[in-house]
């Protein structure tokens, strides 16, 4: 198993047997986890900077445990927004993080094409972990891996992502990684929250709650920004609640053994039901552990097999 | 030696067979942190989540080191308060924490019974570093590895407690372990911070410093908090230390070989005088040294036996 | 190879040998870093406390991959500023942590004289990571082993500082630092901002840019504090830059072979151009790989000789 990428900024690109890579890694290291020692030398000596701008995130926490199980050594650092206001500073910033010698830097940042401008300036291996509204492209192969896991498959299956879709890097890498892999994606949220992209991306947009789950192999939930809905002036949480957030009556309409995804941290009793989140459909929290090992996985494959 | 307990949630119900069993587990892994080489490889490939909602604590650092003297992986997590607001929302950031196959997870939290609370939702062994004006049980489990150190024994002591009984975890912890362990405890502090509930423990209230100070084995001070003393109308906190504070007069009262003890960190001239912060009866540093060792022996006997 | 002093507090008081064995150290160390595996196990169990008031600096993040490029286990510690306002509460800071028994303390302290005040107080090794506008010591350590390798030797050479002159640690310890190593300093800046002790220290005041540059064997640019600006009343940042910002032209004054030094981060277009920061002639991003190996030698001649 090889991967020939240096970077991950993104699932744009990348075809359906680079992806297939990755989730097979994933699914061979998980064992690693469930172990009473869980821990590998793999990775002994390499060195993983986790350059978030939001300290304290579940993602950074994954990233973190992903490296403490394979022996790499991950030192975080989470600038001061203020000193990074420049695009020009955050090159100064990566090519100082550079000249420290880390084998790869995992990136979060809030513009989009963040991670991109720092790929064309320095000679580390990139890990996009979320830019602006742009892609996230490690929750969508996690979401992957949890789909093939619990649907033996991705090629085929109905996948509705609902909620803000405009804004979410998510739904983004999602709806690039679920056509690569051969499934179908309808999209559906409030109206000042679908993009026209959408369409572009090959998603089709449904007309109603019904229409999106109708017949879903997989139901993903997006996580409601509330400031978000200010922008858009929609009325409150009450009326998202109602007319997006999903129910088990909504489940009824769906295809049999359906799953219910969401990304976290879950909004309970806004854009999920309490018994949704905590149903036999949600995967929920096979997601947050699909987490740890696809991105084991692509600390293994991107920096795990040279030089060994 | 072995513990059946999966948490440590506080030291309510702990008989004195077991808290023995820490402290002499302690006592016997505390050489490890005087060797030039302070690391033992006994607890390689577990991890352990440092849950504080205070980011910088000498509690937390304490837990760190353990966790590193012992080869423990340490995870920091620093919610922002902000999105656990909701008991609801505690719960579902632990359950993600658990997905992450943590082997334990030490908590400090605001609110009372926030550990009993994940402890009930999820399969991780947590330790409780502080919940509210509850428990604080490492620390008093620090406090009686002290005592037994400098005195010999715990049981029969006489152990004063000094300060706002009402608001403090330490107090309670120790009140409730001293009591455990043959120990009698004496309370004494402003009146508005002195609860019903030190009766109910077992300690008696004492009616002046002299009394309270008077023939004790043990002098413990607690930190005053001084946004409290606001709260409870205090004069100053010139006043508190006037009638409050610990000087080397009061200990001429004591019991000879009288030690002073403080979970720090100590305020100078407010609850305790300089000269007996640093005079010969102080073993406030010894109670630091002494939180590592307690730590490393909790860390030990809850998830190091197993699966080995 | 070995190093007796205890404590590195600052470059005033060392030899010339004292300063070689380190260069010397960080020369032959330097090669880990190039490895694909970067890591010996030289100082496992060590424990070193990175002790700074900043969270988040590029000096610490290089001390904590220099601690895990030795194997040594780095424990941060930022604590509140409010907690810390007195001296003798910094003392009581300092006792706790030694109580945990660290190898070495790396301290960062916006008070001048911060660190000569724990070593007063406690019995652990203790780098100064930067004090107020006192001492930089390995600041100026990673730009004289930047010189040498660049230049050849440090004797003999002619260093330009300047801007801030007055406020500037990193001034005051290369001003130190290389006149003992035998090179002639000249610094220049805005007259407020020149403090009559550079002339004590022995390095010369140039009275233009043109005459700072001139003939010079290396220019060494501070970063412009903008605060410090507002109190000496400077009109403007494109003011400074203007009369103090190092272009193109400047350099055509200078030695052949010139090379231009910059601490970090940098103000592009402020005390240095564009043109220049990332021109032939600068080794700003040497400096920052040159800091890791530094702080490696110092670890490694500091601690981890002795005990072994």
């Amino acid at each position: 198993m090889s991967w020939k990428r240096k970077h991950l900024l993104g699932l744009e690109g990348l075809s359906a047997e680079e992806i297939g890579v990755v989730l097979d890694t994933a699914e061979s290291l998980k064992e690693i986890n469930a172990r009473p020692i869980k821990k590998v030398p793999t990775l002994r000596g390499r060195t993983v900077v986790l350059f978030f701008y939001e300290p304290s995130t579940r993602t950074k926490t994954s990233f973190d445990l992903a490296c403490k199980r394979l022996s790499a050594d991950a030192v975080a650092l989470a600038p001061k927004t203020s000193s990074l206001t420049k695009g020009e500073t955050l090159i100064d910033t990566a090519q100082t993080l550079q000249a420290m010698s880390p084998d790869l830097i995992v990136m979060r940042h809030s513009s989009s094409g963040a991670p991109h401008l720092l790929a064309r300036h320095v000679n580390v291996s990139i890990i996009n972990a979320g830019d602006g509204a742009h892609e996230h492209p490690t929750q969508a192969l996690l979401d992957m891996l949890t789909i093939r896991e619990k649907k033996g498959r991705v090629q085929g299956l109905e996948v509705a992502i609902i909620g803000d879709i405009t804004h979410s890097r998510v739904a983004r890498s999602n709806i690039i990684g679920l056509r690569t892999m051969g499934a179908r994606v309808r999209v559906y949220g409030p109206p000042t929250l679908l993009p026209p992209h959408a369409a572009t991306l090959g998603a089709r947009v449904a007309r109603s709650m019904d229409e999106a789950v109708e017949g879903a192999d997989v139901v993903m939930m997006l996580r409601v920004q509330q400031e978000r809905l200010h922008d858009v002036l929609f009325p409150s949480l009450r009326e998202y609640s109602r007319l997006y957030g999903l129910g088990e009556s909504h489940l009824r309409r769906a295809a049999e053994g359906v799953i219910v995804m969401h990304p976290g941290p879950i909004n309970r009793g806004v854009e999920i039901a309490p018994q949704v989140a905590d149903g036999p459909y949600s995967v929920i929290l096979d997601q947050v552990a699909n987490g740890v090992a696809v991105r084991m996985a692509l600390l293994y494959l991107m920096i795990g097999a040279e030089g060994l």
